[in-house]
């Protein structure tokens, strides 16, 4: 079973790991094997569905995101956390129609913790209702970014700036290397805010709809709504977080996917 | 039960706080009954025994080390995880012999994760062994380091310093939020290296015989032999990457306990 693959995998200390884009963007054989399990059994149930997955759009597929039924999927998110054998991994799952995400599922295998929302139906943890926390100010709020340990120097010193402005202004900063399970933490109430740069729609479709089934609001960074392409994300548990932040942020664009 | 305890306030969304030191150095009432019911257990048990509970030293008692077998506690570890709802907190218990660590245990009771060691017995958890990675190289390492959020300007410019400098230099980099979970962590094979200023003695101990149990190497951040009163830690999977990192990290010395 596809979980089994990703729990003997994640306990080995020799795992098959190759690079992508840089030294530090891996690609595993697990993530491939993870990701074709996934689209062979969905295919076979809907073959008229569409996808786009990570691990495709890495070997050359576009990423197209049209109306028709799409799954967008994230075989394993987190995966320098996955290479390193550190619990925070995750499957993202989202099935879009007419570019709506109708269901989103984050599944962490290692720790079992399960997240899933079906739109209008809330969002929940292995089938209990959660919901995000009652924090209205990022004086009071613990916050997860990441720490952008890429090759790339803009996005380095993005990070730098925004922590540095965060440090003194919120409760907590957390950095954990998955930015779905981020999306989960917000949606059940263990963070407050979190945002990112330079992340994929693989890893944010099914984030995005768990958040906002859990009373929370997902956006562009700018503040603007959020584009499931766009290279960015910000989420919180309310408004007024979303409304005080993103003020006093440094702004990056990437190319959309 | 105590863990039971734990697991309703930390579902609980209004937590009964108070503040410490600082404004954000919170102990909760959680953390005052669970180190009641733990010394109070253990007395009963061991009444000649001795304890170091963080709560006790908050509230005025001396922090004093004999030989005699003492217990250092920390009821939870994590407490601005625990205010937050968010699910990395731990109890760490350990107990010294002629301060000497023999017995080491840490709970994570919200996920049920128990990392445990007996002196020259390995390390465990929930039962099964545990070993460190087998990383030796900075460059490798997954790293764990706090994002230093406190009012200490001092505290937050070294952590400005050690990210600036660190952020280049290895895999990546991750910030919890609870000492004795980064150091079981370390233990465990999911991190290659943690470091932290600042800290307990009630934050290390356990975790201290944990990581050398599972193969692992725990210094003072300077590289001479661990302080358990001294306020800092480094522990890593391999001496090669102490040895690395050492001469690169900006430090500081705190008051000892």
């Amino acid at each position: 079973m596809v979980f089994q693959i990703i729990k003997e995998a994640f306990s080995s200390k020799h795992k098959n790991v190759t690079t992508k884009s840089s030294e530090i963007d891996f690609v595993t054989e697990t993530d491939q094997a993870v990701e074709k399990f996934l689209i062979d059994g969905l295919k076979e149930k809907y073959p008229n569905h569409r996808f786009i997955g990570e691990e495709g759009v890495a070997s050359g597929l576009k990423c197209q995101l049209t109306d028709e039924p799409t799954w967008i999927i994230d075989p394993i998110d987190g995966t320098m956390n996955f290479v390193h054998s550190f619990p925070n991994v995750c499957i993202s799952i989202a099935l879009l129609v007419n570019k709506v995400v109708e269901i989103g599922i984050i599944y962490n295998p290692v720790l079992d913790l399960q997240y899933t929302a079906r739109k209008g139906e809330g969002a929940f943890l292995n089938g209990n209702p959660i919901s995000v926390s009652p924090t209205t100010a990022l004086s009071d709020s613990l916050v997860i970014m990441e720490l952008g340990t890429t090759r790339d120097e803009e996005k380095r010193q993005l990070v730098r700036d925004n922590f540095n402005i965060l440090q003194t202004k919120c409760h907590g900063l957390r950095a954990l290397g998955s930015c779905a399970l981020n999306m989960a933490h917000v949606a059940s109430g263990g963070a407050d805010l979190y945002f990112e740069f330079g992340i994929h729609a693989w890893d944010i479709a099914a984030g995005d709809l768990i958040v906002r089934e859990a009373g929370g609001v997902v956006y562009d960074t700018e503040g603007g709504p959020l584009d499931i392409l766009g290279r960015r994300v910000i989420c919180a548990s309310s408004i007024e977080i979303i409304k005080e932040v993103i003020p006093l942020l440094k702004q990056m664009k990437n190319e959309r996917d």
